[in-house]
């Protein structure tokens, strides 16, 4: 089975989680953590989709806020992906996203046999996962909208489920049959009967041809239709505001199986999960002897079954069982594990009190590298700066502070005003507030530099932008 | 009753406890903490003892790794006191403590009465203490060796026991009784059948006669008696290391108890801790309505019976109960409510694998003010420092290290090889490596600067000493 010109992908990469709080936050959200080994989510899925795709016909949606991470994390792995990150200036749930990028192949191809993808699933079982696929690009060759639904091993809450009815294939390939109904998220009693019935998880997994979808676009969302056929850069953010927030099951997939419409689903059992929670990142985690899944600097004496999970400084456990700690520079959370799934609410609690706690971490990417605030006080603020090769920041100026930069590796290339300067580890420059200042990295290893920020204000919106190569001087 | 010439006290400030790690480390035990209000525990026991004795009667032995903050903190509350701070160059356990300091007023007053007592307990009923101490004194006069009992209200298998015998005093003051017996720590049937006897908690306490005293040294510890009696400031560190390792209690009370000599014991109830675990702080500190006590930034769903503590950033619970956590820059605690007794194993494996994080604290105190690391890499360290009104660094140099420093408040003199500038806020200066320098604050503000080292080897050993204040150059 390798890559077909007429095969495309879409990721989904427009979650903003708070469910893994405080690992993923509004702007790191899940699917751009490394949270089973050293990859992303996003760049597991990536290489796990281009295995039956050519690099070029991989497409990610993903918000405006997340481009630059998105197209960082694709650069190296799948550079020909990169042109085709469509970034939506606003949230507006799966339907829309699904409909922007399946027109855009659409112009492209308009038989193109689509899959679409969440970006932030965990799959372990990769055959079964394109074996699945592929039975059901062969349904959604007969016109068919096809799901990929999941066998369920348990009464899952947590999940909508798939009623499954008229075998539509049985043969070489995976067994393809007709949905009848999509349900809710069930009670226990109700799950226990759907799984016993049958039943399997939604996984939010679909395959189709573009010109199925967009026919089906037109006739039962013409609106969304109108709005995608029509988008253009200069009015992007204008047509997305407008458009509404609807799911891709709510907004298209159960209005097609209510008009009895051509709706499949292939079972598959890939050892899936959606990893929606700290429980089930536990869960499938190798355990130590005690049942413990530990991550970073930790010790515990007779702890177990637990997640104990540290970003940062030591972790120390004693007496414990079933729980999970994780441990930020700025937050931690100590819960139940059993209580994993309630953490919406301890986090609607914290956006009150401490929002930037739920949007950013104390490490911010930006498209040029990243920064870490080491301490922030009323009058100073301290952060080291990393500037990749080759990127540089804003020619900028700040109203209300001056900087002090100290190079402690790689080489600074500064503008001040007119005038260009280098400088070399452990020399260091003065930027008088007011004054025009730009930080470039033109060597080819990192440069990292400590900023101490002094002023009777400190905060990052005193910025004034007159150049920017990532184009956010508006 | 107020402070008479001839009453003295004792504060035994030596302790270097693990038992409340994370928030002690060796370089910043329990009794140098704010752990109940504003004030450490030493601060609120010399408070204490001043009702009663002259501030000039007030001695303090600590350990010569805390002189300097026993001083900091003993400087605004009793200023009388600091001539009378005596620094162990090596820990030797309570007995050669309590026998220099006796000795040293002995010399002033061979009939001084003297109180010694811990530095790190809590004792929320002033008044009963005093007028135990009274009773003490009254029986002391008497050339007894007089303890403090403690009337128990649970049968705690944490302490040693007191079994009292006849009784010498019964008046208007509290009754006092001659001691028949020491016992250790018992077994919880043991302790059962000690409170239902009456039996009293050991506290530590004790009241005396300074001349009773060294006779009875002299007597049953003619070792220790010689060394103290000849202790000179030029040969301290030799005389303190030749000394052996023994407490109070089995060094000589029980000694004395065994010969049949006058040892006596007051009870007392007076809402008396040790504060020796972090249960015992959680029992001792006002509960909120769930049963919590709550310090810093915490948030907390679903969590009863807990003592949750950030001295840093947020500390998020959800469906927690009877649990410990205690937040700190460098390491956090987690911990079942029931085995706080049981930190020393966990803090005995941090030590083999971290030791630093049970010596000191990311902010590290030091005679001239305080510095925090805020961040260490391999080539560069950076530090906030913040310098008191008049006090100054010592002249200094290292081999190793280059350091950038920008002043965020107040202001500071610098001194580098022979010249000598003042730098204001958002100024800054550069002290290349191997230069001679000097960091001082002359203003009556503090003063706090940014420091930036760089070079190829950032440890604070990289340290020559030049001319110190605090006769640190040795």
């Amino acid at each position: 089975m390798s890559p077909v010109n007429n095969h495309y992908a879409v990721i989904l990469c427009g979650g903003s989680g708070t469910r893994l709080w405080p690992l993923s936050r509004t702007f790191r959200p899940k699917q751009l953590l490394a949270l089973n080994g050293e990859q992303s989510l996003l760049q597991q899925t990536a290489n796990r989709l281009k295995r039956y795709v050519k690099p070029a016909n991989l497409y990610t949606v993903t918000h405006d806020d997340h481009k630059f991470e998105v197209k960082g994390q694709l650069a190296d792995l799948i550079p020909e992906a990169l042109a085709n990150v469509l970034a939506e200036p606003c949230a507006k749930n799966t339907l829309p996203a699904i409909a922007w990028a399946t027109h855009q192949i659409y112009l492209k191809d308009q038989s193109a046999l689509i899959g679409v993808f969440a970006s932030d699933h965990a799959i372990d079982n990769e055959e079964a996962f394109l074996t699945a696929w592929k039975a059901a690009e062969e349904v959604a060759s007969d016109d068919y909208l096809v799901l990929l639904g999941i066998k369920p091993h348990e009464p899952a809450t947590g999940y909508g489920y798939i009623k499954p009815t008229n075998t539509l294939l049985q043969g070489n390939s995976l067994p393809v049959y007709e949905v009848a109904q999509f349900v809710e998220k069930p009670d226990l009693a109700k799950a226990e009967q759907f799984v016993s019935d049958g039943y399997l998880w939604n996984s939010g997994m679909f395959v189709f041809k573009a010109n199925v979808f967009m026919q089906m676009l037109s006739q039962h969302q013409p609106e969304i239709f109108k709005v995608i056929t029509n988008i253009s850069n200069d009015s992007l953010i204008d047509d997305y505001t407008n458009l509404p927030s609807i799911s891709m099951d709510y907004g298209l997939a159960e209005v097609l199986v209510k008009h009895n419409e051509k709706v499949a689903v292939v079972p598959v059992d890939m050892a899936w999960s959606d990893l929606g929670s700290w429980d089930s990142i536990y869960t499938r985690h190798k355990k130590d002897q005690n049942g413990n899944v530990l991550h970073g600097n930790t010790i515990g004496v007779d702890t177990s079954n637990s997640l104990i999970w540290s970003e940062t400084g030591m972790l120390a456990t004693l007496g414990l069982e079933n729980v999970v700690i994780i441990q930020t520079p700025d937050a931690t959370l100590v819960c139940d594990r059993s209580r994993t799934e309630d953490i919406k609410t301890l986090v609607a609690e914290i956006k009150q009190k401490s929002p930037q706690l739920t949007e950013i971490h104390q490490t911010v990417q930006r498209p040029w590298g990243s920064y870490t605030v080491l301490e922030e006080c009323q009058n100073f603020k301290i952060k080291r700066i990393v500037v990749n090769p080759g990127a540089s920041l804003s020619m900028q100026m700040h109203k209300h502070r001056s900087e002090h930069w100290v190079v402690v590796s790689g080489t600074a290339t500064i503008t001040i005003n007119e005038i260009e300067y280098t400088l070399q580890e452990n020399q260091s420059t003065y930027i008088p507030k007011t004054h025009k200042h730009r930080l470039a990295n033109n060597a080819d290893k990192p440069l990292s530099i400590i900023e101490v920020q002094c002023g009777e204000y400190v905060g990052e919106d005193d910025i004034v932008r007159f150049e920017d190569t990532y184009g956010r001087c508006n």
